[in-house]
């Protein structure tokens, strides 16, 4: 006979059941569509299934423990993907479903488009299949010791010997040696290095160059390469992430990856066409942490809502005896529920990114380079908000798990670590704020000397700033709290808060500040540049995708209703949060800012009830989320007994079977048996 | 002959040179003055001369290990304490130095302290000299898997058998284990425990009692009594939190700690006298957080400012063809120099706190128990307060180290971790807010009924509240920035604000909102009034200890000068952040606001120049930061090379003497063999 459901099984099936819509329906929005998600389901079944990848005791592990067990998942992965000919989009999800950062991770995301980027039609003949079957393992050697992404200050050096027709790569300092390069330590026997090309004592820049590292036949470090692991990080545990260090090392002329320049046998250097279509990869990366940030967040959501709807404490109902369930309280509300909307701003955004970058990748293959600015602008603008909204949000959310959030087996903390290198790596966040405000400067610009310029969609509102007398008396038209649901009232704001922003920052820079002594103001106006296409995107998504039936059921009704309260949330903490920007020129009264605060709340009760539904709908496995808190059917506290079942110190040889731990005849027992001499603390102050 | 100084060694002495003031005339501040400091700074030496204690490979250890560390260290302790017959304010600062949560730590911090508050004058003869010499090591056994801080809803029971005069303790329940009792899993052979006492079927609600959890003999345990390490955590990684369920357990009945309630021989239940005093303990630990969380900031300070002044990104000096120093940038100096004002206005208000903590006991033990009330409000708001100030600014700090920031070896992470427990333990940061808020709430009835009533200092301001119909249209007198500079206008802005969120509460509540509805409120408001408190305290603190000297020299004036210019960051960018709470009652007009975005930038500034030196003022040891990045001399870079030598992934077993990876056979060759079989990707979509 099976139990009777605890508590905590009673209250989230309570929560099912007064859910509004049906979350299945929106899981497709999380997975990229039907389709895709069906076959993205199969890759989870299949990593579910096979041992190696199993998760229950990752928590216990050391680095290198982790580091051990990751090889072996390197190599069934690679197996895997043989065998079942997974397409590049599969393969890729494999590895995020297998949730650890392996260390061959690096060889397919970063080593394999730079040289499919780089290297010349007739170099990726010889070299694309090698690689591709990992007869070459190979990683992306750009950042030193002391420099990360400005390539023109890297300092290894690739100098051209034209007798021997041969580059020679040194490392001349102690902070040129290569540094977080992903998979180097360890494993690759090849790396992309980028290094200062120099033919004749002149430096031509940082360009790409295929050098082997170990050898083929062996693994052992080929001479001149000093190769080292570069030691224990925040995430990425079970990645080798290594430091290389080159002694003139000899490589032939043709491992210079000649796609865009050239070097003759004469050491004659040929430039590139379009210096700039070198630059493609990071925007791509970028785009891709749209949505891991959606998901990232969506994933801390869906164990912080489960829990805060089982765990009770407070206010104590008098009926039932029962406390409040501690997502009834507006202080847990109002840290978990926005972090809800911001997963679903940002993947309404990650999509309308994505489709922008298959755009400029179409154009461009026909010589069409129009959209160029635009997908670098806005890739760097929503990478830095949105990693920054996953890295805060994700620790405010675990925050509101009580103790049992400190816990490893909360499923919180593990991803978070590797989580929180997104805000710096790709583009550090606060520097990308400069990208995206220039640009809008410069528009901002081009519409004094041309007001009817074409501007695209999301930048389209600088035009406001032509007739700069009337712009700053604009005021918020909102009438009454009702007012700030609809959403031209909303974009209004937020358009105009980002114009002002815009205008300040061209008045500062005409007064004659340098540009570096506007970051901050850089830093604010990015912000509210996104924050605007972010709701601009989540509106448009939810029209198109959501509110797209002649004769809506009253089940597409409900779902509508219910992300539409999301929708309305999202809106509502954003205004909150940055109250003062909209006051601070008077474009609000005081009265619609405080509707703003009662907007907000309002939001959170709306969004209450469906919070688990929404939880559910982000389609996480309980084998993924790892959690003792957020499994699906809410049995936190035993989950939470059940895990120190495998920890280490409660077994051989850590404790006895006696019960006994390790160290007690040595360390305790003369403390117990008073060996350690008597204390008597002194009265006076000496030491 | 010595090397030459590098290009940081360089740049952190032109950084000293530069200082304005002798930063060793502030080391003693954060250290509680100077013959206190002369005493700690030898518990620094005595520990880093012991070998035990070393850091070197802290940062390679899994938590295995760094528990099997950390039993030599707990022994080696308690020996030097013997030894050297510290004073508990000593051997309680080497445990801090220690700087690992070493198992026995709970042993004097928790358990002897509810130990001596607890039992009675009696049963204290007989257990105080066993504790204090570590005949019994304990632990405090009161948060359950289902329940922390509500000690009304723990579910452990003790009941009297008055037929054998003994207390029978159970654990009816899964729920109702015990768990995150630091000390317990491995180590502790007594508990104190917190449990239901029923006595014929009455519950008398929760009380301590003191309970044999191990053979004192050879340390197996005891029957009826199931412990466990708890498993893996964020930080006290060394530490053996445990979970322990109690299968009837008897112990005698004198084992109840009878200093407040007592049960006689016939099961007569006595109840205390003054029950709220048997709550001192949580708030001398709150006060202490306090101090923690300065010390915690300064450390990230530290750190941060050291590798930003020596780190060079970005903008080239032409005539030196030297980037920019980091710590130039705006957007650097936003994230890091608020920071260090925190850590100075934190460890003010934590002086403040210590001082009428000292004032409250001394009133105590004459019986007078007026401070209890502020003492337990301050408490709860300034740990809620101060250790998320801690929490994210540490962590904001880490993010400006670039890359770098993510390795163990930035010395910014291991301590983050074990520090983010702060803001859960002790009273969880948001639920503290309630417990200032209603103080306030009620403070602010009472002047309603009498206008003339007395108010200690920092909650006078509510008397303005008296006059509803003047406060409302109280603006901000400022007519300039430099207005802005003055401590009467900004204390007042402040305390207009924190009034302001008093009436609006009174008002929601009076409107009938009920007190669990108002949680974003009382979040609002306990931070304004703590802020405000916070800028007090700050500026007595500094006219008190540095504007104290009738004729100042020189080097006295540039000190005042240099703190002021930290005081003034802080006010500036407290008000910064806080902009919309002062604008949205008109109470700032948009000009004043502009002001305050102007001074934030200027304090910037003025703070720049003595960054250096403000890092250095707080006094620790290269030892302690345990940093690449951080250390006094400024050789990051060669750090970070070095630190690496120890990696185990380096070394044998995990690389043989031919540099070839553990597991290359077995994993890696098949691969780079072509064993793995040929890879095809799919042309379909199909799987």
């Amino acid at each position: 006979m099976p139990l009777a459901p605890n508590r905590q099984q009673l209250d989230i099936a309570a929560e099912r059941a007064k859910c509004t819509f049906d979350p299945s329906q929106l899981t497709p929005l999380f997975y990229g569509g039907e389709e895709k998600m069906k076959r993205l389901k199969k890759i989870e079944a299949l990593v579910d299934s096979e041992p190696v990848f199993n998760r229950d005791d990752r928590y216990f592990l050391g680095r290198t423990e982790r580091f051990k067990r990751a090889l072996p998942m390197a190599k069934r992965y690679v197996e895997l993907r043989n065998e079942h000919s997974l397409t590049p989009e599969e393969s890729a999800y494999m590895k995020v479903y297998i949730d650890d950062y392996i260390p061959i991770h690096l060889h397919e995301s970063m080593f394999l488009p730079v040289l499919r980027a780089q290297a010349s039609e007739e170099q990726l003949k010889v070299w694309g299949p090698l690689a591709e079957n990992y007869h070459y393992i190979g990683c992306y050697a750009q950042t030193e010791l002391g420099h990360g992404s400005a390539l023109g200050r890297l300092e290894t050096t690739a100098t051209f010997d034209v007798e021997r027709d041969q580059w020679i790569i040194n490392s001349p300092t102690q902070s040129s040696a290569k540094f977080w390069i992903g998979t180097l330590g360890k494993i690759a026997n090849h790396a992309i290095v980028q290094a200062k090309l120099i033919i004749n004592n002149k430096d031509y820049g940082a360009h790409p160059f295929l050098v082997p590292l170990r050898s083929l036949k062996d693994h052992t470090p080929l001479p001149g390469v000093v190769i080292k692991d570069q030691g224990p990080k925040q995430g990425a545990v079970s990645m080798d992430n290594g430091y290389a260090r080159f002694n003139n090392v000899r490589i032939p002329r043709e491992n210079m990856l000649m796609r865009f320049s050239q070097v003759s046998r004469e050491g004659v250097y040929s430039k590139p066409i379009h210096p700039k279509l070198a630059y493609g990869g990071m925007t791509a990366v970028r785009t891709t942490l749209i949505n891991h940030s959606a998901l990232s967040m969506a994933r801390a959501v869906t164990i912080a809502t489960r829990y805060c709807a089982v765990r009770r404490q407070g206010t104590v109902d008098i009926k039932t005896d029962l406390e409040t369930q501690v997502l009834d309280y507006p202080s847990v509300q109002s840290r978990i529920l926005p972090l809800l909307s911001h997963s679903f701003a940002t993947i309404f955004s990650g999509i309308w990114m994505t489709d922008m970058y298959a755009q400029y990748n179409a154009d461009i293959s026909k010589g069409d380079t129009s959209l160029l600015k635009d997908v670098h602008v806005y890739s760097s603008g929503l990478k830095s908000y949105c990693t920054k909204l996953g890295a805060d949000g994700i620790e405010e959310a675990r925050r509101c798990l009580g103790g049992h959030g400190f816990s490893l087996f909360s499923g919180m903390i593990d991803f978070h670590r590797q989580f929180l290198a997104t805000v710096t790596y790709e583009g550090e966040n606060a520097l990308l704020t400069q990208q995206v405000s220039r640009y809008l400067l410069k528009l901002y610009k081009d519409v004094l000397r041309n007001p009817n310029m074409h501007l695209s969609p999301p930048s389209k509102y600088i035009l406001s700033l032509f007739h700069e007398n009337l712009f700053v008396h604009q005021k918020c038209e909102a009438r009454s709290i009702r007012d700030l649901y609809r959403p031209e009232i909303v974009l209004a704001a937020f358009q105009h808060r980002a114009a002002r922003l815009i205008l300040e920052l061209a008045r500062a820079e005409k007064a004659g500040a340098s540009w570096s002594d506007l970051n901050l103001e850089c830093m604010r106006l990015s912000k509210a540049h996104v924050q605007y296409i972010m709701i601009e995107n989540f509106h448009n998504g939810l029209e198109k995708h959501f509110n797209c039936h002649a004769n809506p059921t009253v089940e597409q009704q409900n779902l509508l209703a219910a992300i539409r309260s999301v929708y309305d949330l999202h809106v509502f903490y954003t205004m909150e949060t940055e109250l003062s920007e909209f006051l601070e020129d008077g474009y609000f009264s005081p009265e619609q800012a405080a509707w703003v605060r009662q907007g907000f709340k309002n939001s959170l009760k709306a969004v209450r009830p469906n919070a688990v539904g929404f939880a559910d709908c982000f389609g996480f496995t309980d084998s993924l989320l790892n959690s003792a808190l957020g499994s699906w059917d809410g049995r936190a506290y035993e989950r939470m007994a059940e895990m120190t079942e495998k920890e280490p110190l409660n077994g051989e040889p850590m404790t006895d079977k006696n019960g006994v731990v390790w160290g007690y005849e040595e360390y305790l027992k003369p403390l117990i048996y008073g060996k350690a001499g008597p204390y008597k603390a002194r009265g006076d102050s000496k030491l």
